[in-house]
């Protein structure tokens, strides 16, 4: 029936697989989607909403590359945030609401628009592979489509287990099947696997809340979006809404301990740290008798609402008595319950930078199998995997961030060189460079690299070059403008910053920390650029970062410039640690199954310790 | 966690469900919809169209009885089309062709619109039944929530055996589990159950057709809508296609016949006569070597498209090879392939007139789980099965439509009184008062009988009282108003139609045969009451039906008259058939499990004879 091998496959539709076919299509492959429900492309499986703290400077990174995630979003969007708009920019983190079923329809629509993307619906039972190369999938039907290369972003679906309570059966999310086949063939190919697990809070009817008692939580006033293309604001929201457990609710909670899979020992996977569960918070604070929930509505029309921090295995009764007791949600009423879901992933020890796997050749992982969690992650790990798979079956050089370029780069730098043992999901804290992995100059930082292996387009760039030029013709204004004393003190008083006897650049003043652009503007010769030179608020934030932080980006470009050299030191790929008896056992041993490429990567091994660096150095005659 | 009893549970959110929970809600009903999938809810499952020859009357008819069927399709719709214009106003049929997602949608937010509709996700898997009424659902969570009613719309779950060529999986759509548990519980309690089975054409990529070589299927140039209330004509559609099976065609899918679960036995069950697979088709009339086939959009924006009548099972290389020799589909790429599907129904004889079962009191039965197929008689069914669900548990009369009320009076008198032993589907030669069934006047036919059970609104009276008013005070202007034989003559003989040389009423010349009411708005005492009484375009096609049938269905009446006296001899509902030894066996043994409750639904059982009837009356008193 597939008279044609494909480039590329794709299995999977989710964030992780929507990305990487969007990715290798647009970069010219030709592109299969296999996915076992088409009308579940692009699901926002648990919470309806992208990015945060983080993950919302990777969803810039990815739409900066010139992946789809950030254009669907805006598309979709009922909300939108700028969190730690207090703090220092490399903190800003933009966040957004989605309507989950527009952004499922946003994602099909933006995929059946890609040319080379074709689709089919069935499940992926299995993979062929000749000589330790992929060639192509197996399916339940028995279809053989053979490919180049093949990308794999099974998600929580591969031999996937949804607990509620004492009840366990077999899904890939609430009301779907579980996908079978593939861990078994890769496992007896001599992949290592493990089970992680995973939840969702119940979702409930907004018509059973009382929003009167909760606490509003609204979008910013004046609402930025993901994309640097030309994708709308929004001009009008849809509130959130924050409500509180409280003593009573825990007790509630902790009556259906002994029946919670996640104490009784049914489930022995671990799930993610920093998204437990609602009996998991309780049991690791025990002194705290209140958490947040998080009200968010599911769309602009629907009624169905998700309640964010209330994660849950635990049996349905005790998640409903429970929060019949939390404020507003007296009279809920249940669309469906929370529940736990362990699934198979693979150890991302086993993959190269490039998220192909090691020993299977063309074959790459993306998402959930790699032991992450959250949509950004998935996404941006689809994205690499589908434009790595292309450049491989072009037999183009890799694509591979490095940590101080994106947080792409540093998850998957994280993941491949240390491994996970729960899910993964990324932090700001993750980035020893993110004041130079900010989320306003994602563009400047990637867009020119994506341009330069074909996946940017030519428009794309040109927004960022004119951004770039605008905002570094402003900082040049800066630093060669001058200011006179009187006009520039009635500002310097305002913000009780001492005053000037002298002029001086305007660079100088503007650096002080309680001076802000909105003070500059105030100056004739500021606002007269800004106008003559049609700049607007993107570039204008970005001259301001960049005049009131060029102190700690150049000391950090300067710490990353220092550790490159260590990156440029590269070591052979079949480098041999077991004959390098100096090194410690478990150092030879780690080193060999990671097989780093480069003296830097070895040294962020966990169990090699600078003498093991120092080993190899001499070793490679330095 | 369910701690009230809900008034009615529907089980099912398809067309049958979606309906039975949106009129029971709207009567007052607090209402629980339970499905397995609640982004499920409205799907297509079959081709993206609602209408067509007798199925678009009775997407009217629910449109006048307050359904919701209506109006989401003409919120949906793509493309319009009224069939069989050029015949008599009996045979008009409307039909459009929907966007799927957005049909989908449509009714998700209809329904979360309906405040007494809740909802919950799981999979029911059986019901609770005390002393042979049902008091609720149990559901695979083991969730027991307890209910007045129960209507079960369970579609093509129950235990869903999904086949393509050799291979068989379980299933209740492609890519979605089948339901078990309910089946077993019914027969155990002494129902009645069979096989049935259904199948649907590969759905395949728009992008890989040449349109250029199919005949474009447009709408009409002005375009109806379905609902009497006040939705949206469409301004613009979209065109469906036409192409042609041919010999080679025929021949390639001839290749495949021996691993036909159809022809080899393994598919034991019947499918739909009137919507047979393309191998049935070949097979049945081996002297045509040409098929049409339909190509149809499944939205605005998606390349999905449906390929109309090549519905099959065969092995999906053999689909893939035929529709590629078909014009325009030489490049065609699969999204899936087609598949034929058997699932349980319970024989509708064991059914009341109000889709209450004859053993479980309160339990109802709709769609395909009563051995029908089609979305418009599936949509149908659930709304009487919820309105009757409704009725029974305020303890109010139930609710019937008559043979010559309705096609939805026919559809379940059909059902109950004959069965069905292959998928029932509605036609015009079904009723035997078609004339009285229009889709002109759903309205006028069934929303007083509505509005006086508490589901049509008191505005959709309204609207069809003053279209009433309005139609019959112009059909009274004809009969009242005289013509002058030199102005009504010219319009005579430009219709080749015998002049007249007197005066006479306009009633006479409009009865004529190629007279219309164009023809009469040339006349200014007729469209200067048209201007001065504000007759729309459905007021005076209202008249001109009125006017120019008055004769056929004057007669028609009468003869329904007729038969309403028989049908007013009521049976009593625990008559003791076997006792009447001159009743012949058959009739006998039909009519002890029949039950009909009249001497007219007695004499439409087969096998029972006039001379049955006769011993019947006389049993009766008459």
């Amino acid at each position: 029936m597939f008279d044609t091998q494909y480039d590329v496959i794709v299995v999977g539709g989710g964030h992780a697989g929507a990305e990487a076919a969007a990715a290798a299509a647009n970069m010219g492959s030709s592109t299969l989607l296999v996915t076992m429900n088409l009308q579940n492309i692009g699901q926002m499986s648990c919470n309806p909403a992208m990015g945060g703290i983080a993950k919302g400077q990777i969803v810039r990174e990815i739409d900066a590359l010139g992946g789809y995630s950030g254009i669907i979003t805006d598309k979709s969007a009922i909300q939108f945030k700028m969190l730690n708009k207090s703090k220092g920019p490399a903190m800003w983190s933009p966040r957004a609401q989605s309507d989950r079923m527009r952004f499922a329809e946003e994602w099909r629509i933006a995929l059946e628009n890609t040319p080379k993307v074709d689709f089919y619906q069935d499940m992926v039972s299995g993979l062929i592979i000749e000589n330790n190369r992929v060639a192509g999938v197996v399916t339940s039907l028995g279809l053989k489509i053979r490919s180049k290369s093949v990308v794999l972003t099974n998600g929580t679906f591969l031999n996937g287990l949804i607990h509620i309570g004492d009840k366990q059966f077999g899904g890939g999310r609430a009301g779907e099947k579980a996908a079978t086949g593939i861990t078994e063939q890769l496992t007896s190919l001599g992949f290592e696997s493990g089970r992680m697990k995973t939840g969702t809070p119940p979702r409930v009817d907004g018509r059973s809340l009382d929003y009167s008692v909760m606490i509003p939580q609204p979008g910013d006033v004046v609402p930025e979006k993901f994309s640097y293309m030309d994708t709308k604001a929004l001009t009008h929201q849809r509130d959130c809404h924050m409500s509180h457990t409280s003593a009573l609710v825990h007790d509630l909670l902790r009556e259906g301990f002994d029946r919670s899979p996640m104490f009784n020992g049914r489930i022995k996977s671990l799930g993610p740290r920093y998204c437990p569960s609602i009996e998991d918070k309780i049991n690791r604070f025990a002194d705290k008798d209140s958490h947040q929930l998080f009200v968010e509505p599911e769309g602009w029309d629907t009624v169905e609402v998700y309640v964010n921090g209330f994660s849950t295995s635990l049996p349905e009764d005790v998640q409903f008595k429970a929060l019949r007791s939390v404020r507003g949600f007296e009279n809920v009423k249940f669309f469906r319950p929370g529940y736990a879901i362990e699934y198979d992933y693979f150890p991302p020890t086993q993959l190269k930078h490039t998220l192909e796997t090691k020993s299977i050749e063309n074959l790459f992982f993306a998402g959930q199998i790699n032991g992450t969690t959250g949509y950004e992650e998935a996404a941006s790990q689809g994205l690499m995997a589908g434009i790595n798979a292309h450049l491989k079956v072009q037999e183009k050089d890799p694509f591979v961030l490095q940590r101080d370029e994106a947080y792409i780069g540093v998850l998957i730098d994280d993941l491949i060189t240390k491994g996970t043992e729960e899910p993964y999901r990324m932090f700001t804290s993750r980035a020893e460079y993110r004041t130079l992995l900010r989320q306003d100059n994602a563009d400047l930082r990637l867009t020119p690299k994506s341009f330069e292996i074909g996946l940017a387009t030519k428009e794309r760039l040109e927004r960022m070059e004119e951004k770039e030029a605008k905002s570094e013709s402003f900082v040049n204004f800066f630093r060669e403008t001058s200011f006179k004393p009187d006009e520039i003190n009635p500002i310097l008083e305002s913000v009780e910053s001492a005053t000037v006897k002298q002029p001086d650049k305007l660079f100088k003043v503007f650096s002080r920390p309680r001076v802000t652009m909105e003070h500059m503007m105030q100056l004739d010769s500021v606002s007269s650029f800004v106008t003559e030179n049609e700049l607007n608020r993107e570039v204008m934030e970005q001259a301001e970062i960049q005049v009131k932080y060029s102190g700690y980006i150049a000391k950090e470009k300067n710490n990353a410039d220092k550790l490159q050299r260590l990156e440029n030191i590269k070591i052979p790929e079949d480098f041999d640690y077991t004959k390098l008896k100096s090194l410690s056992y478990e150092a030879r041993e780690k080193l060999q199954s990671i097989r780093p490429v480069s003296i830097s990567q070895a040294s962020r091994i966990s169990g090699v310790s600078p003498s093991d660096i120092s080993v190899l150095l001499v070793f490679m005659g330095r």
